[in-house]
């Protein structure tokens, strides 16, 4: 694994991976907009950076995890880019959309420097434990460079494609997968709840035997639980990203009638102030359309 | 387990099932509208009855495995009621709607007898190897009796409640998650493919690894290869539970959007001839709408 790291983005995801490359033995030069995190990381060894291209060392290697497109393309400027240069690799980490990670590629291509996609599936607690799955695209003596440096962080680097945007489209389209289940989730235990049925042995039935996996069996429990705090994802950031696979859908000329179910639900679990919820929340629009209590 | 079983229904599930329970040491009496499925079971020890209502013995158990509800209906009469009696018990495992559960469930107690609602997951491969899991719902002294023969045709048998249609709300809601699945992926790889994303790929991260499970790898490669046939589960018998399932959602006063998606994209395979193939054809509806070949 190279050893010297720019790694821009401290936030929930991002400082907990900063601590798995510092545990690895990199040299980072960390920058965060807030400046609490990154002195988290400095007793740890990081050196903290005034500014996001101070992380960056010509021909050398930055990571960026932030919260979306326009954090990035704020963050990640065509001067830090020029900056990176000939030789440069960004690994770009963000859920982000395809057609932003098209742009910053072409914003790198222009100065010289490599781009790759490596959006992540698994949340705070999973990043931790480097249990992550990473998607991975982008040129492929650019992604074997990154490859030694992703494989610190999670438990598995799959491969999408050289199209630097493909591994945003899988993340978007899992996290819509996520979405999708937790809205058939909620639909089926409503109308099972009003019923009568013990929807206890249902979600046995149904969620850890059925379909088993770590999806339903988590996902199938919240929704049955109805506790969606704390939030390990937010509702806020779920809604995002189905904004983005519509806008990816439209895009790519692609009708998607459960993206739009499962936005508008969040839309409206967003606009009674429910944003702060993990994303399981989206279940109580299935609930109270039906006139049970959220 | 209770020896002396009549067994109504000799179809792709039915026939295995009753296998089963002769490999088991059940003396069966079989009934089967066409009569060459029932001989194949008269090699085996099976009694052959001409009419369904020989297969009941007044106070024994009769088993029910038949395609819908009108077939359950026309079937299991009154008058087969009356002859079960006083101390009889009618195991009913087709897949029907909640109403016609309460309905037979109502004849049933009319006559004395006893109804328990046993639907099934699995396919005919899953029964043959009694691999299924059965849903179970009824009184409980009936669904004491029925469990032991219920051992013998899965590998578990759960229990969603007294209430006898209770056992085909689980069913219909986790056809419908089944299905929901289905069109997400559907929609998900659509819009990947579109964007040439390395499809293969997308299949191991998401339907392997992030969800696993038996449902995901096995419907994700199926939408994935597009092959749809033969058919496992019938497309036409898939539109059928999602009809019920919207009935059922009518009736409860539920709405699930996500149904009405599913049993349109049913319906519209249906009115293009394609009714004959596995249910996870509905895939190639968010395909045509894409402008891709089915």
């Amino acid at each position: 694994m190279e050893r010297s790291i720019g790694f821009i983005g401290l936030g929930r995801m991002g400082l907990p991976m900063a601590h798995n490359l510092l545990k690895a033995g990199a040299a980072l030069r960390v920058y965060n907009r807030s400046k609490q995190k990154a002195a988290e990381l400095a007793t740890n060894g990081a050196v903290v950076c005034e500014a996001a291209v101070d992380t960056i060392v010509p021909g050398g290697v930055v990571i960026s995890m932030l919260a979306d497109d326009a954090a990035l393309e704020q963050t990640f400027t065509p001067a830090l880019a020029a900056r990176l240069g000939p030789g440069g690799l960004h690994i770009s980490m963000s859920t982000i959309s395809p057609a932003t990670a098209g742009k910053m590629a072409a914003i790198h291509q222009a100065a010289g420097a490599a781009y790759v996609a490596s959006p992540v599936f698994g949340g705070p607690e999973q990043t931790a434990a480097a249990q992550i799955w990473i998607c991975v695209s982008g040129e492929e003596s650019a992604k074997q460079r990154a490859r030694p440096i992703l494989e610190k962080l999670g438990r598995d680097v799959e491969d999408m494609g050289t199209d630097p945007a493909a591994a945003n489209v899988v993340k978007l389209c899992g996290n819509f997968l996520i979405a999708a289940a937790t809205e058939a989730l909620a639909e089926a235990f409503t109308v099972a709840e009003k019923q009568g049925v013990n929807l206890t042995a249902m979600n046995r039935m149904l969620c850890e035997k059925l379909f088993g996996g770590a999806v339903y069996q988590r996902y199938g429990s919240r929704v049955l639980s109805r506790e969606h705090l704390p939030a390990g994802f937010q509702l806020l950031l779920g809604l995002k990203d189905m904004r983005l696979t519509r806008q990816m859908a439209d895009a790519a000329k692609t009708p998607m009638p459960v993206v739009d179910v499962v936005f508008n639900r969040l839309l409206s679990q967003a606009a009674k102030n429910r944003g702060d919820q993990h994303w399981t929340g989206l279940a109580s629009g299935a609930r109270e359309d039906a006139g049970l209590p959220a």
